[in-house]
């Protein structure tokens, strides 16, 4: 079961990361770009027995830091 | 307009991060995780005006590195 783990920066938190990029963006002349966040995308492989719960387990305890966090699990094939 | 720019390691692009990600969970205890690949999550607000080919632009010239890396670009709203 392939799944996919979205990981962004909860809303107010400040992504300076988010910031370079923007102005990296302008300085390659893109124009009417507002806002840039930057986050993770992890891809993982379990087996098709993996419950939700555990799923969710991961996100808490390892892939996302859920003091600056939000996640969402993606279900692909 | 609010865009989603999903990138990701070529398949075969060894990915130390995902090893170690995979590493921890196994360490934490969960079974039945046979991969795990870790890319970046981009999120846009661009004017409604942007052009499909200026997004496209973008991620070749800065968001991904197109010797290691594939995106996605996905429309939100």
């Amino acid at each position: 079961m392939k799944i996919r783990v979205h990981v962004n920066l909860k809303p107010g938190v400040l992504d300076p990361q988010g910031r370079a990029v923007h102005h990296a963006l302008e300085g390659l002349g893109f124009e009417g770009v507002d806002d840039v966040r930057v986050g993770r995308l992890i891809e993982l492989d379990v087996a098709d027995s993996t419950s939700d719960e555990a799923l969710d387990d991961m996100c808490r305890k390892l892939l996302a830091n859920m003091v600056i966090e939000n996640y969402r699990i993606e279900k692909v094939a």
